[in-house]
């Protein structure tokens, strides 16, 4: 009872990661892939990313029975109003988007009479690009489902089963409380980690080739995330805006808390805010959420 | 002409890593070590850090020709004190701290009539304690010496040597200048990691469980340096206040920046702030400072 034809539209990170999931977990099913770059078109056929490439948004969607929105939030509505005719009545239409109100309202607008129940795999690399994708992305990662009300509960059984066969854990909310609970582990990470790596960029005191140099003291892992898409991240704060100045509020009182600490000096306060952090890794590594190795298991330790 | 007894004072990441380095590199050296904690001692001594573990800071420094202090800025002066009668008048004087202006001052008020040579590895794990060192730590990264003025030239050419020994590229600069550049690369990527990490344990509408489940949308990065030891980052911050201060101004201001552009809804000054931002990682991963696989090369995309 599983999806047998699987449009992907946009063929970066993850729907190349997709396409390539579907081919190892799911190889009676058909997949086809479109993206509106040629370049990304021609590689995507290259590394197999869906059974077919198509030319058009159309062709891939025309017989489908599930189509996935692999494109940032700012795309997807153009991209759905390019396949709005092709589709076939009965066909499930889903994204893997990081905000969930907005891109359920883009979707709902341009397919008013389809079943529509958006996901959000939460997974990923500093990459992206056709050559980024790849078959196991994810294994042992969560997915979460946003079900409308009302919701389609074969259509929403078929979907959980289908992101499990790829691999990953479901979780159902709603879409609100997914764009919270996103500002809070995804988003202002991602906006902390670009404003970093732009501060350090912008020093007159303190050169490039230092900032390069000296990065293992702990600058170095903020450059991975803000090595993301910008394009797809630009989109993301735009789309979940309120919840992300909500826990940017919430994080900048914090910092002023901790830079009062500092400047009067008061080593306890400091102390005793830096020693409750450390539980919270441990229940990450214990949930098999992180590598447990130090330092993520970078290879440089091992020479 | 390199040191053939070496004191290491302090048995965590730093002084572990710095005894297994030296019977690795410089075997024909030998080693005395000491830790204030009789389980530290034992277990370094169960794990060879040093040739031998002495009950006393003064025995351990007794013999030496150089003498590291590898313990958090805080406990300097106190260490220092315990074997400032024991250590011979040509011994060289060093430690492996992360602020050096306050450590250089803490240092020549111990050691008025000794050579003192600052220095400061720029690597680490998220680990500490005995259990956390390892022999290849400095492999390929940066050693920061700051030299006092007048210095002893002779003395400055062995610790180079030293670091070079085991593995370390060394660099000069004077400690001023050392205490703003890792301000920036290191100070403020922790205090923004320990920040981040509290705010999100801290809310309410959303559970820890859900940061901890949803932690591969970015979070879990801040989460590995939010797990170092928080006295050492105590005593880092208040040593090295009004850099750190210096720079999280920065920080805020530019933070600032972003959250009026996501505010009034600016794509495009999110856009291009988040373009520039992939450079400085693809330099540091040419430079041989960051794993260059994606995601650090973490283990859980191998399965």
């Amino acid at each position: 009872m599983t999806f047998q034809r699987i449009a992907i539209i946009g063929l970066g990170l993850l729907g190349g990661s997709i396409g390539l999931a579907v081919r190892q977990h799911l190889p009676e099913a058909t997949t086809t892939g479109y993206d509106r770059d040629p370049q990304v078109r021609k590689r995507a056929a290259e590394r197999g990313l869906a059974n077919t490439v198509c030319e058009t948004a159309a062709d891939a969607a025309r017989d489908a029975d599930l189509v996935i929105f692999c494109v940032p939030p700012g795309a997807m509505g153009e991209a759905a109003a390019e396949i709005a005719e092709a589709l076939p009545p009965d066909a499930l239409v889903s994204d893997v988007g990081s905000c969930k109100q907005a891109i359920a309202e883009t979707l709902g607008k341009a397919f008013p009479d389809h079943a529509i129940i958006p996901a959000h795999p939460v997974a990923g690399t500093e990459n992206s690009g056709p050559d980024a994708g790849f078959a196991t992305l994810f294994h042992n990662r969560w997915c979460i489902v946003t079900p409308p009300e009302p919701c389609d509960l074969l259509l929403l059984t078929k979907l959980v089963e289908f992101w499990e066969t790829l691999g990953a854990n479901v979780e159902m909310m709603d879409a609100q409380h997914h764009d919270l609970v996103l500002a809070v582990t995804s988003h202002l990470p991602h906006l902390i980690a670009y404003t970093i790596v732009g501060t350090a960029s912008d020093l007159e005191e303190v050169t490039r080739s230092e900032v390069i140099k000296y990065s293992a003291g702990g600058f170095r892992d903020f450059t991975r995330i803000a090595a993301s898409d910008p394009t797809m991240w630009r989109d993301v704060f735009l789309a979940n805006k309120d919840a992300v100045l909500e826990m940017l509020q919430r994080f900048t009182e914090d910092l002023t808390g901790l830079q009062r600490s500092i400047r009067i000096g008061d080593g306890d306060a400091l102390f005793d805010h830096f020693a409750r952090t450390r539980a919270i890794r441990r229940s990450i590594i214990e949930e098999g959420q992180d590598d447990a190795r130090p330092d993520f298991g970078r290879a440089d330790h091992e020479d």
